[in-house]
């Protein structure tokens, strides 16, 4: 939560002896002062075979005796030797942050208020809606606000122009904040692990459309939301985050929907936030969550 | 939680108006000292015709001039005219459990501590089980343990003595304390909304075998339990109770399975609970649970 | 949630036999149609002496064959037989909400939120500050703004003309959402159950400032807010509503405040949900709340 | 929850750059397959000076060229270098748990099911209770159960037969699952950070007796438990572990004691299982629990 600069390393790499070593004598022989660790060995998925190691580091940028660019430029040869996927992020850098709505507006007042607080360190450079519902809301918030209209003949151009203003605005990460609209699947691929969707159910339950419908039907006791990733898989994508609320025979579908919202606000702004400071790592259909 | 003796009154009709003044006003005329009283009317399902009523009252036995049997006469000229579905019953009566386990503990156990410390106010005329296991521990607490194995090809047989023994017992509950065997249809369809069981997962999501393995599949963060009645349709009878664990990237399924015993018999005694103090109406598919 | 005009008695008095089959053959006589009731028979505190009964019957309007003020005429005998402390609500009056906020934005951005989506079925009349900070955003929403300041020497001033503004607003609830200033205690007296407070812990734990901080000291394992009414008796009004989150050893106070405003907005709007749907009745110092 | 043998050490320093590599290097060195590390640097608490860091480091015992002592001989030159206060545990040498009880059966009966199963992977030397209440229950698992009244004029001699009993034992933890006694400031102060206990409320919330009903009077809408350990400072030991569970005005003292032994319960098991996988890092008045 406070100011200073950071640099927060994510990367995996197939499971060894001596990862932790080779990575934190890399920061310590450059006097880096690291903040944060996380460190997870996923084992093998068959028990058998070799395990990926995952890490996150957080360092504080004015401790190491270069910039980022040199940050980068030395520890490759580190990276390469433990075989590497790794990146570095910027905390002077803010992510930008693109969102998708539609007409509801719970979890689009959620992430402004939270925006202007700055506990969304973000830049919004526009939103995205098929309404023209929260033109004026948005725009009050100075942010642009696009319609993108998305007609059953008209899809295509609909996605393409989502994805070009995605583009213009130079986005970071996507988010569907009770977008109702399924994306194509090339939009969904094109952008992996930076698209975020709030599912108004606890996923794998009631897939497809009015789960708090199905969940009334089914007489479940707790009803949730999930936080995950999009994937050309609907509703299938690696679950950042989940979160439910009692309910009881004397609520209808309505309260459902209602005591719902509260939870996929939550759960959705639980989630970004993750993202936004590079805790989740996708391991295959999964995620691991450093919080 | 106090002995004073009490009759509870359960029942169901078409919805109309007037049925509270024309019960209560029953009860009032003898004076009857109703000490709780739950309503609730369902709407119906399509939104047309006629919803149903349901209630729960409980009336000091003491207050009233007569016994249960004529308590019973008296009232059913009153249910009749309601077109009621209606029973009684007699906190000094206790509630018959029979319990069936296989080899896992906790839920077991956790009854036992339960009915040990009379939190569980019922009588456990028997244990039964497929494996010898829990013999010493159920026969120390003076409970008779029957071990009734199940073979590959004698199922029929098996089953045959489990309901020979809850008949024998004069069994008003039998409970599925983490009994790993599906019982067969002729015996859920004998003991409608009599039998209760503890599914290991957060239902719907995850039916059939090894639940906390598919969550680990797939990635959820919470975990859960449901206590449902068993009917002939394999995981779906109507959901009593339900709770969720929160788990992470670092729990291995032997961990989920370890947290989720803990939801397990929490869960379990819950569900339990209602049913025995008549809380758990049965609408269709659903409960309704006067908590 | 739907729009079907209703009344609603709330009402208590001393418990007897007979209050029940009393009121609701009041209502059958009238044909009234009661779509849900709430009962509560609290018990003397000492074990001794008479309890208190408590009620909230919700009918549909135009099942009865008269107005609300003929209605209220008709029930008085009935009230009076029962010693009765009683009022009817008419849905078709939207309560009117003075919101008091300072320079946090969580609340007031959520209950707008609610009340923009018809969730909050009220009326705004206006928004009290003693900040500048929010004006351009509750008037974006057309709902006029007051920026009353506190200073240390004019607290009487600024609390005359808070009451004031109240009074003009016809104002029936008064909802402190983050109103970081202490009423007076004679303001506090002249609205009994009508000012909410939202506290930012788990009362009683860390009454008085910088709770988050004071939770952070003692290493709790979870956080929480407090909905509570306001009375003369600081962060000891009849609680309401309250939640819970987890936090660790990892997080800072400033983590805790994030995650605590979650809480906080969620509870204060469960809570004055409540309130507005006239569930909560107050008994002494707490609250029945008919859910 | 695997069998595989592991050492596991728990350190804390004077936190500087280039801790986690010393550590980590010294492993791999001696190609030690770390299985799992936990790293936390706690910020000193007036924001200045130097603040503390803390580590869990859990090895494959076969995977390193030498047994325990010469691990500990190898590592010394390291930690003083670091200036560290540090142990290593071993997973082949079971802890040893000395229960105490009085007369409330939940969690004596949670534990030895824990036990039973081997989910609670302890010796049980014994299990010391100011009541003969348990002496069957006990015994019938075989374990030693020792009678130690302690009446009102000797309780300096029943101490120190419990702590004479605890050494005989040669007790690692004692664990007072509601054991419904103070026990002397000596006691506390001669075993710091192995003493832990079970509190039925939501600490701070209501120290002192009879938590449940000072609970009930103030009217909460949650109750939780704690589990501590223990120190000479009455309820105010370093909190481990904390939950709660949601409560209305429907329930009774008597409710609320049935509802809390469930949390008392689960959140004693969950305590205790954190400390015995040395998961557990005492900082001041608080706890560092690597979960």
């Amino acid at each position: 939560m406070d100011s200073e600069r950071t640099y927060t390393l994510t990367a995996s790499c197939p499971d060894r002896v001596g990862i932790v070593s080779r990575v934190s004598s890399f920061f310590s022989t450059h006097s880096g002062w690291i903040l944060e660790t996380s460190l997870h060995a996923q084992p093998p998925d068959d028990g058998e075979g070799v395990g990926r190691y995952y890490m996150r580091v957080e360092i504080r940028a004015d401790s190491l005796p270069f910039d980022l660019d040199e940050l980068r430029r030395r520890f490759r040869p580190v990276a390469e030797e433990l075989n590497m996927e790794w990146k570095f992020a910027d905390s002077a850098q803010k992510k930008r942050l693109v969102i998708l709505v539609s007409q509801q507006e719970h979890c689009l007042y959620d992430l402004l208020a939270r925006w202007q607080a700055k506990e969304l360190d973000v830049d919004i450079p526009c939103v995205i809606s098929n309404h023209e519902t929260f033109r004026g809301f948005v725009e009050w918030h100075g942010i642009p606000f696009h319609h993108v209209p998305v007609g059953a003949n008209d899809k295509e151009a609909a996605y393409a122009e989502v994805r070009r203003l995605f583009e213009e605005a130079r986005g970071d990460v996507m988010v569907l904040a009770r977008y109702m609209q399924i994306l194509p699947v090339d939009l969904c691929a094109a952008y992996p692990g930076r698209i975020i969707n709030i599912h108004h159910s606890f996923l794998p339950s009631f897939v497809g459309a009015r789960p708090y419908h199905q969940a009334w039907v089914k007489g479940v006791k707790l009803i949730g939301a999930t936080c995950h990733y999009v994937t050309a898989d609907l509703d299938q994508g690696p679950i950042i985050e989940q979160d439910v609320i009692r309910i009881d025979h004397t609520d209808t579908v309505a309260d459902m929907v209602r005591y719902g919202k509260d939870i996929e606000k939550t759960v959705l702004a639980r989630g970004l936030h993750y993202h936004l400071e590079d805790r989740v790592l996708v391991h295959g259909t999964k995620t691991i969550v450093f919080r």
